[in-house]
């Protein structure tokens, strides 16, 4: 079974802790182990990860240095696939060591009317307590909104419309080559009136972009993985209730947080209602049991179909 | 004809150019112009490029963070080499727009006893006067070594003995697909005991990475580009002169700057001796016509070969 997974932010940097090199990568060797599982249970897999803490920082860095030069956010997208894809090849090829991998740069081409640009939500970057936030948000022209009790800047979060380097990835999928691609959501494109390709400074989410790139690739499957083990209604209250199997039509009229769970129930569905094939959400651990349909929350069109078995390919 | 096509720092940023964005993606298309003409004369290229400039940014962006968080050579080289192909590719994209494209981070497998790591030579980042280069020197633990009439941070720069992605880059030039890769000469990786793979603080020479790299996919032709329109012998004197064709041989004990042209024509030698086929040097715009053998030093075995014509491939 083909399978494209996607790491959240949260799989690769737990809450709270640092943006150093040294924690990128401890999370990122627990997350290589569950996927070495799920290619061990005999499936194809396609790796997305998020970058939200990474350009954060990459973008502090870079306005960091004196002479106050900055990177645009495509190219600062760039440069994060290519810092944690690079550690997520390494990490897994040690578990892997007979199998060949690629970490793929992925342009995304968004529409340059797309109203995100009207209106940033996508966080990214460091938490800051409110006057801190809105100091930094005059000094440097940034646009800030509350994350919990806490400010993060955000920027926009256009849709993605078509993953350019698809059918790159699928020659390599037909070789058996594991991908990492589509980091951080993929570099956000749009098309000159002449077809040219030009970045924007945008930060394109990665569950909706992992649904394109699985949908791009007929994939059996979407799987998203964060630090919750379900999705829940009334979440954080008495009354909260993990959801196990549904349908999209089920969850219509539900409302799940922007910030977190919502884009993940929306790339879920979208999926799911596009191709009549399976997405789940779940917790990074439980990977190859969410695969079987026994942990987290599966997005299925039928009511009750029978769990997917790994198949050959 | 297949050809692995290096693009020197210096083609990529003018010397005494500031490294921002903006020169960087300028450069780029200046490059990106020649490399279609390769394409549009019938070769299938494989694209390679510089990072000095660039991974030095990064260094000094990163350190320039208050909290004294740093990251490791390995770690910043795969940033830059996603910074720098995603536009290599974008640009070159905008050029040939019915070819597919894929930036490939690329591990290299270098030899933890490798005396460079007791010898660092490897200028990276800015240039500064002697004085401020002594004073980061102390303060940030750099070594440092004279660069003309300046000084730079100078870090280990091991012989690459392989490309780890090299069978992957073979599957997509099968497929017609244009590969950017081995940016900066590739991420440096040395095996641990139990063979897993870690980075290491250093940076792999683009040239001697990129013959490597030709060397391992049977490439036809090692094209390296760069500001200089040939080899010359006695460079900047009274009797310089340039060569044209020369075989390894004849420039055995001749010896060439250990910063720019050194390295260069290590690599043509080492590709041309190792396979019998030709490399070259010469200046990025001269491209297309150093490859028909009219422009810049050609490299090879035999002294007065025909000049390849362009094949199918």
């Amino acid at each position: 079974m083909l399978v494209v997974v996607a790491l959240g932010g949260n799989a690769l940097l737990r809450r709270g802790e640092p943006m150093t090199a040294g924690n990128q990568r401890a999370n990122i060797v627990r997350a290589a182990s569950v996927l070495a599982k799920l290619v061990d249970e005999g499936h194809s897999i396609v790796v997305t990860h998020g970058n939200g803490p990474q350009v954060g920082l990459l973008a502090l860095q870079a306005a960091a240095t004196s002479d106050g030069r900055t990177f645009p956010l495509d190219v600062l997208g760039a440069e994060s696939a290519g810092m944690i894809g690079y550690v997520i090849e390494q990490e897994l090829g040690n578990l892997l060591k007979d199998r060949l991998f690629a970490t793929l740069l992925t342009q995304v081409k968004v529409d340059p009317q797309d109203p995100a640009f009207a209106h940033p939500t996508k966080p990214i970057g460091p938490v800051y307590d409110e006057a801190t936030a809105r100091s930094l948000a005059n000094e440097r022209g940034w646009q800030i909104a509350p994350d919990g009790d806490k400010w993060r800047r955000v920027v926009p979060s256009p849709k993605p419309l078509a993953i350019l380097e698809a059918s790159v990835i699928s020659f390599l999928v037909e070789r058996a080559v594991i991908v990492i691609c589509t980091g951080g959501g993929g570099v956000p494109v749009i098309a000159r009136d002449d077809g040219s390709l030009c970045g924007v400074e945008a930060v394109i989410d990665k569950d909706l972009a992992s649904a394109l790139l699985a949908r791009q690739l007929q994939a059996d499957m979407l799987l998203l993985l964060t630090d919750v083990d379900a999705v829940y209604v009334d979440y954080g209250t008495a009354t909260a209730r993990a959801l196990r199997r549904v349908s999209p039509k089920e969850l219509s009229g539900q409302n799940f947080p922007a910030g977190s769970m919502g884009p993940k129930v929306a790339a879920a569905i979208e999926f799911t209602e596009a191709t009549g094939k399976p997405a789940a959400i779940g917790k990074l651990d439980d990977a190859v049991n969410i695969v079987k349909g026994e942990r987290g929350t599966w997005f299925e069109t039928s009511a009750l179909p029978a769990p997917l078995e790994p198949a050959e390919r």
